[in-house]
């Protein structure tokens, strides 16, 4: 049984629309309620997910529900926190997101929720895909992956105690994490890896896309996240910089070491170079 | 019904035991030698692939047959190819390669079967696995791969046609090129996405390796190929060095433009310049 009475999600794309799926397979009875912004949205999200209840009235769909999910890009979660905070809301009512950049973010939503009943606490589950929209919608997509939760010094310990529990009901391995550890941790793991399959597609393809056609598939791996929503990316990306730019002056760093180990033609080098790279991937386990 | 009589493949790594199996599945009656250098080698070919003849002498499995592959690292081709020149051979044999570079290494090997009864002509099937080694040979690797063949002003016509044949019956879609254009081609879909991929886990994971804790299918999948055998990839790398510094140069140089759009906070230019990779990459189908 959930300590939850009720979920409001806000914005119903992959990781919304996945959220609602998942809880009605795995915390059946519970009352989720999903917010659309455009009516043509909300229709959507009644017909990709029967049973939930839609609408684009925020104090509608957040009245008395005690758990509320910002699902938005980061760049408009500050706007609708500000919409929220000004309604009527529950004593208990937790606001959380999925947001995938914590260090500006988590403050601010702090501070917007800071003076009313509620309180704000980020997660970030580490699941996602290049096929973006409800339509796309999955209910195993939380399955065995990372989410990430970003306490501060203003949580309160049963709040904490109540997201994991939620989280971990849809399936996630939980992490904690400040949000500063999570931007640095989440810029290697992610932002630097869909940084570089976007660098990889452009140098590879922006002269000549007829070599696609001898391509095969450490190509389409090494190249999939390229393939994300640039609108999305970009904010990301722009909340993250200073890591993101961190990131990727270390990986310039290692490229250059590459061209010197080709330009020296020091095959011994090459070899010890790629088999640390070896060495570190293979700590990750076999799917 | 095969116009070959028998093929010789030489090495039983990934590439030369999927294709003892794949043309076991797919012609069959063909009989298949397998040439291994080690004692143990050939005894494992004889376990893994009932019905071929395995041996470790290179004048007992050239005799007669009427196509040989080279399946071994391309550093230690000319070494083997000179020992098949060196044997009675069949007025009618093609030896081929599966090589990954073929600049330097077509123009040496038609030169030692110049003077014999054979002749070289170069093969690139685009198929392969992190997983190296006979043990993940499988019978469906080449399916739909790209087989790039590279012939020169002395490749006779028939024969040309002989090999094609002999790649489209194994499930290839075939491609022809100069070597110098199959390096330049395979350079930025193959070797550019390897070194790419080596760099993002290095600049990653070599700080500090607990960031992998929190990693989802974007870092598994950009960094897969940085799994494969670092011996094997030394030499195509080096091998080619001169394409894959010319396509890393051009990484670079994307690079700095993705530093410079967000060190100057330009977010309109970088979904730009996200909206042209999405662009690129969604030009490959989806499979």
């Amino acid at each position: 049984m959930s300590v939850e009475r009720s979920i409001a999600i806000f914005s119903p794309g992959l990781l919304g629309g996945s959220l609602a799926k998942t809880i009605q397979q795995r915390m059946p009875g519970l009352e989720v309620r999903v917010w659309a912004r455009r009516d043509e949205a909300v229709e959507e999200v009644r017909q990709v997910l029967p049973g939930v209840i839609a609408s684009n009235d925020i104090q509608e769909v957040i009245q008395g529900v005690s758990l509320a999910v910002l699902c938005m890009p980061i760049q408009y979660m500050p706007g609708i926190a500000q919409q929220i905070a000004a309604c009527e809301l529950a004593e208990d009512l937790i606001v959380t997101d999925v947001g995938s950049v914590k260090g500006g973010v988590v403050g601010e939503l702090e501070g917007v929720f800071m003076g009313t009943k509620a309180a704000f606490l980020g997660s970030h589950p580490m699941a996602g895909s290049q096929r973006t929209g409800l339509a796309n919608a999955r209910g195993d997509l939380f399955h065995q992956a990372a989410c990430i939760l970003t306490p501060t010094v203003h949580t309160k310990p049963e709040h904490l105690g109540r997201l994991r529990t939620f989280w971990v009901k849809l399936g996630c391995r939980i992490q904690e994490m400040t949000p500063q550890q999570h931007d640095h941790c989440v810029a290697r793991v992610s932002h630097l890896p869909h940084s570089m399959a976007v660098l990889t597609t452009l140098a590879a393809l922006r002269q000549d896309t007829r070599v696609l056609d001898s391509s095969a598939g450490g190509f389409r791996d090494t190249t999939r996240v390229a393939g994300g929503d640039p609108d999305m990316w970009a904010g990301i990306l722009m909340q993250n910089r200073t890591e993101v730019m961190a990131a990727l002056q270390d990986a310039s760093s290692v490229m250059r070491e590459l061209l010197e180990m080709l330009q020296s033609m020091d095959e011994e080098a090459l070899r010890r170079f790629l088999a640390q790279a070896k060495a570190l991937r293979d700590l990750l386990p076999a799917v």
